[in-house]
């Protein structure tokens, strides 16, 4: 991981304000979906709301971590000039809150990062505690 | 899939500079990794070159594909004025090809792409055959 200690590759994670979760479907296979997130202290959350128009039903990707936990995060920084390019990957082991403290906490977590969410319901969140931090930077 | 018939959807995700792709490791668990990609008509193509840095060894994600060869990759847009957000999925079953026509065709669609490849050399290239496009667009 060139250039990036684990401090720094945390906080260019927690700084970005989209990542891509990956979940599994009940058949194995990986579903991609960019989400919001807050991290705290040393879990991810990942807010499931009504304010980004979502279809009635109860969200595929929580069925997915219901069935199975085993998830990964993303974030990354693209630019023409590939000597700028990093990412850092979260993999994770993650449980649905649709109620209680932990739904609270992450609600406060992603309303204080993101302004849009000021007058959200948050319906579900995604808690991930990490397994490991991966990071890779274009320069060394 | 609000705003987006199949050939925008198709276009965005053309167009896009860069994707993320899942490939499943042998527990399973989905793998993550920034790409740049290019469409040749109905596939898509990841190029494993040498102008990135990478480690010596072949990558993991190489690996993956041999031994599972269903992968997802993700295009989004994120944008502080949420009714900009998009995103588009192409799920597939990728093989990975270290020789012949089908890596010198994805490094010459690579090469038209991205400037930044104009003197790379391609070890291989993941060709992904769509299975399903799926899209999200929060403009109606």
């Amino acid at each position: 991981m060139p250039g990036m200690d684990p401090a720094e590759l945390r906080k260019r994670f927690t700084d970005a304000p989209v990542a891509r979760m990956a979940t599994l479907r009940a058949d194995g296979t990986p579903r991609l979906v960019p989400v919001t997130f807050a991290v705290v202290g040393e879990r991810v959350f990942v807010g499931i709301d009504d304010v980004k128009p979502k279809s009635g039903r109860r969200l595929a990707r929580l069925a997915d971590v219901d069935r199975d936990p085993r998830v990964a995060l993303l974030v990354d920084r693209y630019a023409e000039d590939w000597s700028q390019l990093w990412w850092v990957r979260v993999d994770g082991r993650a449980t649905v809150h649709e109620d209680g403290p932990v739904l609270a906490g992450a609600a406060t977590a992603l309303r204080a990062k993101y302004p849009q969410y000021a007058r959200a319901t948050f319906t579900a969140v995604v808690a991930v505690e990490p397994t490991a931090w991966t990071g890779w930077s274009a320069r060394a």
